[in-house]
């Protein structure tokens, strides 16, 4: 006999994450973590912690960590939210600003959990298409509040009398998500054509999805203290080494962290352990590893970009620790790379269906991945002259 | 100027877990935590983890862990779901079987974040009083399905011929939940009760919420080869002294897994972190400590019931980690208390206003409390001859 399901249950659709495979010896350039291991000092505090505290419930606010940010951003704890991955803090802003709202602009190509979250969250998602380049076009998000138009009555033929034309009210925007720089395109937009975006619509919420933004040119965080609808989405699982921790956080106004903080309470009072806290702080206070960790990522994606690009691929500029790189039998070669235990990230979509979005690893990962690239491309030559 | 929020925001009350000092020396008896430390294998196992995998995504799975569960309950990893905390996977079974229901059937007394979940999810909640003494009557849900009644059609008085009478179809149950043991009366229900309601409505999903069962004499998971519409939660907070590291489980039939894995990947996809995976692994295959932890407080537990008893105070039978303890000026007591630095829990709520959680600490802990009721006490009998 099956059992009765909820309302909502029928119209879900679950998230799909990149294969995490259990053992075995993979070069695992998927999943956009990072190749480093986090500070030495995260090693230093778990052991007095095991003992003594996590017999106690952790402290549901996260104060350490807030103030911390406060200090590091020149802000205040109060405009700080923390949650289990930057994934539960959007989810949670989903629930807060988007849920039942029927316009919520977006790219066409970025996060494919946003949509996840628009379905079960019940939001009208806009996608907006990104340009031939992948780029994202501030112009195509503005001007989208539309007039107040009439429209006919739908029966004009009444028995009796004037009928007054019914007025249609249009629905305005509801509010605009991007991922900045976005995935998986790698390309980064200057936070001065963002502040266009926050400009037009000043009373609704603007999220700005920063999971990438340690390894790019600039933040829109200093636009912070002049727009109140900005809401930055930030996490410590790609740039501080933490995928495995699911630390992220939320920047916004205080009107913002109070509706964040009152779902947060509606769902579950303590989303981030002990540990989990306590590693993050460690972690972000030790800016020297911190720096070093992303000079050193940086430094590998452009020379493994300028390497591709010289065996002939097309590769996006990159802002983040993951490249984009076309190849015209993509899926062909993903495979080829599963094949030689490289594990890449590849989606079967529309208009990115021949592209493979690759992190960064170590310098001796990349050179494996070079080789098998080369392999690939001299096997595609070849082909060509078979034919 | 003020954003806007979600459709659902208005109408959301987040949910006031109890008050968690930060520093400060208190004896700290109002969250039922464990007043011991987890497993020492807990400890042994962190530093390997930290340097060599906090980099990478946990496993969104917990396989390991669903293993070791199975072969504990003797049932199949498919029959376990992880959670971050038992509040978690009870916000999920409330998504995925109760969302948008009207008529899920809970105690007037029991844990006040169900009320907190079936706001934001919708869902219509209808509250059985316990009886005089706090206990649950199962009979109290039993034929509760209504026959389809007919209704007199609202406008009678109409023109023209006969009209059929409308029928009204009455709602039928949607779900049940409960706590057993129950929370904050420490009450423990029969299996074999909760089997009737199992029985009456077998298509209908009945949550228990086991979090203090380690504590108690039985579990219901022996009916789970049975009734695939009985779904159990359980949490590592209490009995595994893992209250920081957020770790709960529920158990039920394979479809019943299913539904609560597809509202997790519509929501986060690893909401358990790495460490908390292993510390809950180590700490449950250490069978040992756990038995003898267990054993410490309820002896504790059953000495300090007999001598609050002795003092003149109502204690109810307690099945869990905390006594519930009657005094005609409960929220005096509760501050005389705090005033001496110990924490308790009082609600000001209809029927428990007068009553208070105390968790079980350690046998000094609980001297000091003990000694502190008696002062209470005294000054009580002293006011008396005042008058």
């Amino acid at each position: 006999m099956s059992i009765q399901k909820s309302v909502i249950y029928d119209k879900i659709s679950p998230y799909k994450a990149g294969f995490q495979p259990k053992g075995g010896n993979w070069i695992k350039l998927n999943t956009n973590e990072n190749p480093y291991p986090p500070s030495e000092k995260v090693k230093k505090l778990l052991e007095e912690y095991v003992i003594n505290n996590l017999r106690l419930y952790p402290d549901g606010d996260s104060t350490r960590l807030k103030e911390i940010f406060a200090n590091k951003f020149n802000l205040k704890p109060g405009n700080f939210f923390l949650g289990n991955g930057s994934d539960e803090v959007l989810a949670i802003i989903f629930q807060g600003f988007f849920a039942g709202r029927k316009r919520v602009l977006t790219p066409d190509i970025t996060y494919s959990f946003y949509s996840t979250w628009a379905t079960i969250y019940d939001v009208g998602l806009e996608t907006i298409p990104v340009n031939e380049d992948f780029g994202i076009n501030t112009a195509d998000y503005l001007n989208k509040n539309p007039e107040i138009t009439e429209k006919e009555e739908e029966y004009p033929e009444v028995l009796y009398g004037y009928v007054e034309p019914k007025k249609e009210v249009k629905l305005g925007v509801d509010g605009i998500i991007l991922a900045n720089p976005n995935a998986p395109t790698s390309l980064f937009l200057k936070p001065i054509e963002i502040e266009k975006l926050l400009k037009e619509y000043p009373d609704i919420p603007v999220i700005v999805d920063e999971a990438y933004v340690d390894f790019a040119p600039s933040s829109t965080i200093e636009l912070l203290n002049k727009y109140s609808n900005l809401i930055i989405v930030r996490t410590f699982s790609k740039s501080y080494s933490l995928a495995g921790m699911r630390v992220g956080y939320s920047v916004g106004s205080e009107e913002v962290i109070e509706v964040l903080d009152n779902i947060k309470n509606s769902f579950n009072s303590y989303p981030l352990d002990m540990i989990s806290q306590k590693v993050a702080e460690e972690a972000f206070l030790d800016e020297g590893y911190f720096k070093d960790n992303i000079e050193k990522i940086c430094k590998t994606r452009d020379w493994a970009k300028k390497k591709i690009r010289e065996m002939g691929f097309k590769v996006l500029d990159s802002a983040t620790n993951f490249l984009f790189v076309y190849d015209v039998e993509a899926e062909g070669l993903f495979k080829y790379l599963f094949a030689n235990n490289i594990l890449v990230r590849h989606w079967n979509k529309p208009k990115i269906e021949n592209w493979l979005r690759v992190s960064i690893g170590t310098p001796d990962e990349m050179i494996k991945l070079l080789h098998a690239l080369a392999r690939w491309k001299e096997q595609s030559i070849r082909k060509m002259f078979d034919n």
